[in-house]
């Protein structure tokens, strides 16, 4: 079965993030007030090929942990979004 | 109150996504098999100082639309991550 994913990687709250200061002073320009603490990360989405749904976010895991992030400055969370294919 | 939004902004389904097809070709090396259709957004993070969960997520589809997603190639999708604090 197939299943669609959404990885998360974001940076250690105790990273310095540049993009996300750089969102965080636009903002007031642009009539935004109240808005603090802006991060930015990557958001990595696929399609896993499992027999089950724990399969899956396992599976989704094991990418995002090897793959995707640096564990040295990074941490990666996964969302399972949805079944995309069951076999006929 | 402050409530914890995430944004997705992704490439649409129709634009090249160089940084997606690399992963998924380093993927087979690394032993996974069964993974595709890996496409690379930004994952956008912030806290936003609003009277409800509604307005919240109005908000944030404001910033997310105005600031962080480029309407030609990308689009952006909101979610609620959760409540930090009510006033006492």
């Amino acid at each position: 079965m197939k299943y669609e994913v959404l990885v998360e990687v974001r940076l250690h709250d105790d990273i310095a993030d540049p993009a996300g200061a750089t969102v965080e002073r636009a903002l007031p320009a642009l009539g935004f007030a109240g808005v603090e603490g802006v991060r930015v990360g990557k958001a990595v989405r696929f399609k896993v090929e499992a027999p089950g749904p724990e399969d899956a976010l396992l599976r989704a895991e094991e990418v995002a942990n090897r793959l995707l992030a640096n564990p040295v400055i990074e941490s990666a969370g996964v969302r399972l979004l949805g079944l995309l294919e069951a076999p006929s």
